[in-house]
């Protein structure tokens, strides 16, 4: 039940709800094993996207014999914080939500390298997954639209980590369903109108001050001005095409990742602590994305390191432009070519420099 | 010799020149069977960036044990057009570039989808090819820079088209060499400027009719302007990574697609016209992307058609949603699935549907 009055099936309404039934767990392919009975939540800020979500979830988890659930997250930031969530709380119980979870959150600031944005985000996800465990909630539903993933792949585009950054949101990660990416903002509005509903306006989402909140209102209002009307589609059909490629890749890679890497050991024959080395005429057979990921897939894997691009490169240089050059020391981890392979150890004094670096292990 | 005067080897001239030296044939791991005393020709339409390159060239080229000529392509569609190419020409002679050929080409207006800009581009590649088999050159270098590639990989985005429009242009295809894509605009200007060369103005660069233009003035300032300088870096970063994520995946699927693509016979055995199948179960096998691919190299080496992501995916639910569909009639190709196959005929009246299609060949 959407609202005491059941509203006329407007093309917004029909569409949000048709979005939501595509990806409820047990609807699709996603989650074959899902019982009935299951329930969902939905994570709540009050404001236009996540509220049509929940009504849409209200109304369609039963037909699918799930039961649906909110959780709203009251992050502290701004004044009245407490009352903006009590009031979301008592939508989410009108619309039949059941249970309906507030959880207040504290936002460290200044510990994430992204900013406050980052920072709240952390807090968020993690108040998902204390929602999910204390209520047993087979999934969070989470109201991100087309427009909001646009801006994740414009943002990711001015960062330039490259197809990572890219790749924008998934509709389905984990527990993580974001049934409303095929939405545009515009249709949550008029769903919220449709039914009778009156969503929040959060101020932060006129705050210039953030990334986002100028892409929405500046960069893509531009783009759209300038290129034609189809951009926020085009960066998001591209952002699926890079979804798609980018993991066809990783999936590749990560086991040639495995099958290629050898652990190093001592004389005896036992592991020599962390290390590790590949072939390096296994790699250069490879094309150059494949390669890339195959070491920075292995480091992980044994270092927990997660190298940067530029890092990534300099130790492939080492495959493609060999011509003899001296270790190479990069964040978490050190690499030598010797004998034809790539040898990876923890950083510091490498055995093989002994004499050069006098604080390491003495040489038996 | 880039001027009569001798000028100083100012930060602009020795980083066009080192990205000229990086790319000529013979110095880097491109052309390892180039001969010295092959010739290069610099595409020059009397710009900043292209005079830059031109007088890179002309310096680089002979320390490199290469000739360097020029071609420069007049498109007649601007008044006094011929009064500019030839002034380039002049140039062009002046920087000791021999041969110098000036080619008038005709651009047809509207034959085109991609509109006057795309018309003009087709001549002028005609005209390069022309000039690369008149001269016997080995490459034709372009002055394509970084401003460039971030306006070509923005208008990609725009048109959505996924991965392929996102790449951007190739430091290195074929003949074409651009070496100045890791050079700003700003460069090529102060480039002039340090070695005392007049650049054209082309009027058309400030013609906002022009999509480029309208990039170029308005979208990547206000890019700039709201998420930070590095954007134009970091999208050509992006490019670069998504070319070879790309690249790798095309290889990848090429040779699946040989291997599995079996040809079509009819009852005497003999190959029975176009006409291709695909083993369903095969292609389920393998990841999103891989499998698009595989499909779409198949049509293209059997019926000469690239299929549309929207026909792709509409041909692979018949492998990842399979409920006994009629055949899809795509644009140059007719898809039936049978006994596990997809099959792939010319388009029109297939043979196994005879009585609905009264105007098909005769069945025996």
């Amino acid at each position: 039940m959407e609202s005491p009055r059941r509203p006329r099936l407007t093309p917004a309404i029909a569409d949000v709800r048709r979005h939501v039934r595509a990806l409820l767990p047990g609807a699709g392919p996603l989650t074959p094993g899902v019982q009935p009975g299951v329930l969902v939540l939905v994570g709540l800020s009050g404001g236009a996207d996540s509220l049509a979500l929940a009504a849409a979830t209200a109304f369609e988890a039963p037909r699918a014999g799930l039961r649906a659930g909110a959780v709203i997250v009251d992050h502290a930031l701004q004044d009245g914080s407490a009352r903006v969530a009590a009031e979301a709380a008592r939508q989410a119980a009108e619309l039949g939500l059941d249970p309906v979870l507030v959880l207040r959150v504290t936002v460290e600031h200044g510990t994430d390298a992204g900013g406050p944005e980052a920072s709240a985000r952390t807090a968020r996800y993690a108040a998902f997954d204390r929602a999910q465990s204390e209520t047993g909630a087979s999934h969070i539903l989470l109201g991100h639209t087309l427009d909001d993933q646009a801006e994740t792949v414009l943002l990711g585009l001015a960062r330039g980590s490259g197809p990572t950054s890219l790749q924008g949101m998934s509709p389905a990660g984990g527990p993580i369903l974001r049934p409303l990416l095929g939405i545009r903002r515009s249709q949550t509005r008029q769903f919220c109108v449709d039914v009778g509903l009156h969503p929040w306006q959060d101020p932060h989402n006129d705050d210039p001050r953030f990334a986002r909140v100028r892409v929405r209102q500046t960069v893509l209002p531009v783009l759209e001005r300038e290129l034609g009307p189809g951009v926020a589609d085009a960066l998001v059909r591209t952002a699926a095409q890079l979804r798609e490629d980018s993991s066809a890749l990783d999936d590749l890679a990560r086991d040639l990742s495995e099958q290629l890497t050898e652990h190093l050991h001592d004389h005896r024959g036992e592991p020599a602590g962390p290390g590790i080395r590949l072939e390096a005429n296994r790699l250069a057979g490879k094309p150059p994305a494949v390669r890339q990921r195959i070491v920075r897939f292995a480091l992980e894997r044994e270092f927990g390191v997660t190298l940067e691009r530029v890092h990534t490169l300099a130790v492939l240089r080492l495959v493609s432009d060999w011509h003899g050059q001296k270790p190479l020391d990069l964040p978490g981890v050190r690499v030598v070519r010797q004998d034809g392979w790539l040898i990876f150890t923890a950083p510091g004094p490498a055995p093989s420099k002994g004499p050069s670096r006098s604080h390491g292990t003495p040489r038996h």
